[in-house]
């Protein structure tokens, strides 16, 4: 069994300050509403707070970083699109014509893509960075997903992507994939980490039907018997190149400081892994949405993270975090232009007795 | 008992077209997503497609009225604030100073404050519509809220507000309020339109203590009992002047095919009012968000709205309706600017046999 000391290379996340988390909750009880009557924006107000130790903190310069991989489980037909998708909607993504540009576009960030390991040649592009591990993993159900080796490496793209990212300035950050597939990898990390049974975890992914849900199930029981994953083992043994390259993303971004807004079912299965590595880099992660793929749940429970959003979406590609930008934004404008009782004249509440 | 034809006054809602919503469902097959990956998303394009008449309809130019005045029913106990507090709160409100105007700001929305009926002067406001019909309600619990001839008013002081933002040019309107005492009008009026009891649509407004909630529920028991408010005169036995006024905008933005955005609880109570004069009013809707108030998912369930977001927040003002502004963008920006199948060269879904 693999240790988790040839991991020794990744950062660590950085921790909260509590006393700016103080700081933001005093304010919030000042500002002319009643109290929490901003729900949940109030609490992530607090978290990003105290997770950039600034009050003053916003989303401002964004990016979504989206990784690609293939997968050689996609040969046991756990999917209703062919591979040759991956690497297509890659040049859909280059071209600006995919839901995650669309919504890029709209919210104003940045869309970077990195090949961690598509199954085709893809052509330089300013917007790509080129990090291909191998064309596809191995067939997960028959053996290790990758090697060690391959796993590190995955994880050092990741941190380079988000290092070039952060070379040009960034605040938050959205993590998003492609790769047919990906769903049944990420389903059986969820069910390695949490312990819950593969039945549980797995979705339709793009949409397959009975049949196939029951092929994929049994595809994920057989990973899983065939390659015991445990811990920091888990990602080379039935991970994908672009789920390590994420959980590389996230730790890296937690050591700058920088939140980061997870996305749906594999983002999340990212997380996971990255917090094997360190738990602390709980405190960076924002859950933006609830997907429709039902281990979703299972795996932000896992992580004690409760989504914004919850949309019935299932797409992927980093959609769903960006979403979630106004939100992030709203919380901290209001915790920081809202005006307080004493500034606008405004009575508090009478004693109830 | 009020018959509705003294409100024959009211403009006709626009009805969708039911072409437009097949053209749009059939480009969403078209685009570059799994069939339904976009889920709300996509549901929420189709019909603003269908009731705008235009595909390539977008939210730009946008704006939110909000409309205050005060309750004689907060005499009795039912809130946690003085009714001092709605004025104070106008104040704020033209100050720019409360959680509707960083909202505003962020969403980049107008925003028009209507006195409905304040009990106080205020003063003149290039952002303030003044339209007081009285120094607040009759105590709803002791009998009508208000005349025949005052429901009328506040709705057609609604319509003007409606009008004056159409005229300088508006896409989409949210609706908010502000009313100390307003959660017991509008849990009166949701019991009596949708039948449940006070004490299922009844909660802590402001944040009430369990003693002044089941003090709320008794007054709203004893103002059922006292009024029994029934269809289009529910308005004038139980209602508010905010109430009427938001029913008046909807009534007139749906009339001109611009679409609402629902806030929480005071909001819907008047959708439900708006409803009773017009059901087809429903296609004009958007619920922005589900409120920790108890009574507004029964309300949402009444006219079959289904909210796009759900954060606990129980602020009013019109903060819920504007965050969901950019999620009504994206669901339009996707329609419009993803690629297609065709377009992109992407492989679409597998045959399943």
């Amino acid at each position: 069994m693999t240790s988790c000391e040839q991991f020794d290379f990744l950062p660590r996340p950085a921790l909260p300050s509590e006393r700016m988390r103080q700081q933001a909750e005093a304010r919030q009880a000042r500002l002319t509403k009643p109290s929490g009557a901003l729900g949940r924006l109030e609490q992530l107000a607090c978290q990003l707070a105290a997770f950039t130790e600034r009050l003053d903190w916003l989303p401002s310069r964004r990016a979504v970083i989206v990784c690609a991989a293939d997968h050689g489980v996609a040969r046991q037909g756990v999917s209703a699109y062919p591979q040759a998708v991956t690497a297509q909607m890659v040049l859909n993504f280059l071209r600006g014509g995919a839901a995650v540009n669309v919504l890029a576009r709209q919210m104003n960030a940045r869309v970077l893509v990195v090949d961690a390991g598509v199954a085709a040649e893809l052509p330089e592009h300013p917007m790509l960075l080129s990090g291909k591990i191998a064309h596809g993993t191995a067939d997960l159900s028959a053996g290790a997903a990758m090697s060690e080796a391959q796993a590190a490496e995955s994880l050092r793209l990741g941190m380079r992507a988000f290092e070039r990212i952060h070379a040009e300035g960034v605040d938050i950050v959205a993590v998003g994939e492609m790769g047919i597939a990906n769903t049944t990898a990420a389903s059986a990390i969820i069910a390695a980490l949490t312990g819950a049974s593969p039945a549980e975890v797995t979705g339709r992914g793009t949409g397959i039907d009975d049949a196939r849900l029951q092929r994929k199930i049994e595809v994920i029981e057989r990973a899983l018997r065939v390659n015991q994953p445990r811990g920091c083992d888990t990602l080379a043994k039935v991970g994908g190149f672009e789920i390590g390259a994420m959980a590389g993303v996230m730790l890296a971004a937690a050591a700058a400081r920088v939140p980061i807004l997870l996305d749906g079912l594999i983002s999340t299965a990212a997380a996971l892994i990255a917090a094997e590595f360190a738990p602390e880099v709980r405190h960076a992660l924002i859950a933006a949405h609830r997907s429709a793929e039902r281990g979703h749940q299972i795996a932000l429970d896992h992580l004690n993270l409760s989504p914004l959003l919850d949309l019935d979406m299932r797409l992927g590609e980093g959609t769903g975090a960006l979403l979630a930008l106004p939100l992030v934004e709203a919380a901290m404008r209001t915790l920081q232009e809202m005006a307080t009782f004493d500034e606008a004249g405004v009575s508090e509440k009478e004693p109830s007795c």
